[in-house]
């Protein structure tokens, strides 16, 4: 069995990197934070005997060999960044969750057929460097390794530069190659467990999602002198178009959409807006559904921008298909879960996650946990210490299986 | 006569300091750009044997001595600083008009009887700091020095700080108090001269400002997961807002409304905006009028907040009354014109100016010149040199008329 009360203080003592005042964490990917709690990070795998490596997009890999030291490892884990306003679970759980799994197989001096290897991705959140789930998709050879030079935060800093500053630039040769299968544990970050009373999730896929980016592009003018007729107001255009674009999605039964980023060109109160850039993300789990509502909208704002004489430019910052799990995971999860007696249920995951890229290397499952009210991205995000232990006993269950076929 | 030819290229040496790529300027109040071209102001200045002094919110004078050194004396000027992405003459032209004005005085040895004092007021744009018109406000004594001390721009940097770091923070003893008059010669930044093919307005008062700021809080959570009932979606209600404002403005006449700034927290694509702040910008040459609406506008959002169940703060920026000019000045402006020729016809400000503000101090009056195209606030802005020689000749006229009263 698993140390709950170590687990426990561990995820609170990794919520020291990064604290807000409310309970929640701000740990932007290769900020000072991430830094800090890759150190301990680092630190925790090494006091437990772990081989650990860094890949060239930071990725870290804490590898412990099995009896059979050449077999296709069993790798567990996910990631330690967040949101900029963000929770104490999402992705750190299944970090935390990973290395507790380590330390019982350590307790009980237990060798594994298979070498268990834990890893912390890189950059999942896509909060401070789009795209997200950043390090995974490098690692399963989807996301090319020129693109990584292109990739910039909002204030023109380079990925690769922040990598390399903050220690943990490693090398292309570590990166994690062949597996067995990977396990994600993570917190649920939506309310389907919780309003049907389960403790396990077994995850059977992710939806896919769409992120455009719209650039609507006007004339910047005086705010006092410019006839109203006289304008080319990139924010009226802008305004016009966010409210239609939550609109039609109203008649799109499971689809979601959020526009969470805007900016203004030049931002000032008293001139007319040159340009105003915003994203939309688009989810819905059947993809056919996805992609004919993306090409519909896109078509729809080049209209309303011809209308207003604008300019408009759409660039897709994500297209990004749905993900079938492995059915025999899926199984392996409810059989683990009914083992223990915990209640679980079958579900699908809105969220993206590494075990999304992943799955494209070796079949990959995910366990899910509740999270309270359903919340997550914010500070209120919660899950119970018991579900967390339960989550945590589930995915050691699951090491045990397969690391020994 | 003034000397066109050193008028003009004094007005493109000025233009190197903060230069854009489209022959415009970016020089943001207490910017670096801000105080190279101050230095060289005030080098300037001292060539011209003015008596330089700043005062405690960096409004720079310089003064001409007359043969009665202790009369109230006949003030011109206008503001160096440029809007984010801004033209070359708005503001400038009345600095550098001020300084031709003075130089020429020189040349021809003319010693008037009232002193000329030269200016330049800091922060007119309100693209940095706001509120705008901040240096001619406090120096009228309409900005109380206590509020200067909680201006901080964007990134959080405080006023004060900026101005002692780029050396021009002065003392109030030498601040503009009492005078003779006012003149302000500025470019008219909107189309009525050209379209009515004047080269001289002769302005009659300045239209109202209302600047509001509304900030909607709603919740932030996962845009993969929340579904799209449980969202308090700050975004999409800020967009209703937006076209709503835009579209009441619609039916009322002569209005002209402009939301031009927009922050967005936390600002990533993949989380519900937590909350979107924006503002308002309102300008009616009726007082009535504009105050009525933004009274209903208020209460229009108020209850579109309560509708969507999300949190609404709303705060005036500004709430600036429309200003009527002397109307003797208007008529010696008008004189002059016809003087030497030069079409000229009487107009409204749309913009607000320093000489908002100097009117509560002294009989105040401004010299338009014709904006091409009629735009302003962007790096197409333009005016002739055969018009900007014309309107520094009538302010020429102007100051030899009344600083000879
Ligand atoms: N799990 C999670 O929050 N991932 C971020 C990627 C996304 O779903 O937008
Ligand atoms: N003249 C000018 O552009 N002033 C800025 C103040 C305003 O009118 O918003």
């Amino acid at each position: 069995n698993i140390n709950k009360k170590r687990l426990l203080s561990t995820i609170d003592t990794s919520a020291g990197c990064g604290t807000l005042p409310n309970g929640g964490l701000c740990r932007l990917a290769l900020s000072e934070e991430d830094q800090k709690i890759r150190d301990l990070f680092k630190e925790w795998m090494k006091e437990s005997h772990l081989d650990v490596r860094i890949d060239d997009v930071g990725n870290m890999y804490g590898r412990r060999p099995g009896k059979n030291p050449d077999a296709l490892p069993v790798v567990i884990g996910s990631h330690l960044d967040t949101q900029r306003i963000g929770g104490k679970y999402d992705g750190i759980l299944g970090v935390m969750g990973a290395l507790e799994v380590v330390r019982t197989l350590n307790d009980y001096d237990i060798e594994t057929e298979r070498p268990v290897e834990i890893v912390n991705f890189t950059n999942e959140e896509g909060a401070r460097f789009l795209p997200s789930m950043l390090g995974s998709g490098v690692a399963a050879n989807v996301i090319p390794t020129e693109e990584i030079l292109k990739i910039k935060d909002k204030d023109q800093i380079r990925f690769v530069d922040e990598l390399e500053k903050i220690g943990y630039k490693g090398s292309a040769r570590n990166r994690l190659h062949e597996m067995y299968c990977y396990l994600e544990l993570h917190i649920e970050q939506g309310p389907v467990l919780e309003t049907n009373d389960q403790s396990i999730g077994a995850v059977t896929g992710i939806q896919g999602i769409s992120v455009l980016e719209v650039c609507v592009k006007g004339r910047t003018s005086h705010a006092g002198t410019t006839p109203m007729e006289n304008r080319k107001d990139a924010m009226r255009t802008a305004g016009k178009m966010i409210q239609d674009i939550y609109q039609s999605a109203e008649s799109v039964p499971g689809l979601l959409i959020t526009i969470g980023q805007i900016q203004a060109l030049p931002n000032v109160t008293n001139s007319v807006a040159e340009q105003v850039i915003f994203s939309i993300d688009i989810r819905h789990p059947d993809d056919a559904m996805r992609m004919m509502f993306t090409h519909e909208l896109k078509e729809k704002l080049s209209t309303k921008a011809l209308i207003d004489q604008v300019d408009i430019h759409m660039k897709d910052l994500m297209d990004v298909k749905a993900e079938k799990f492995s059915e025999d995971i899926v199984s392996e999860i409810q059989r683990a879960a009914d083992k223990f007696g915990y209640r679980s249920m079958k579900l699908i995951s809105g969220a993206g996650h590494d075990a999304k890229y992943m799955n494209q290397l070796a079949p990959s499952g995910m366990i899910f946990i509740p999270s309270i009210g359903g919340v997550s991205h914010c500070e209120e995000e919660f899950s119970t210490d018991e579900d967390i232990a339960k989550g945590v006993q589930v995915l050691l269950e699951l090491v045990l299986r397969f690391a020994n076929h």
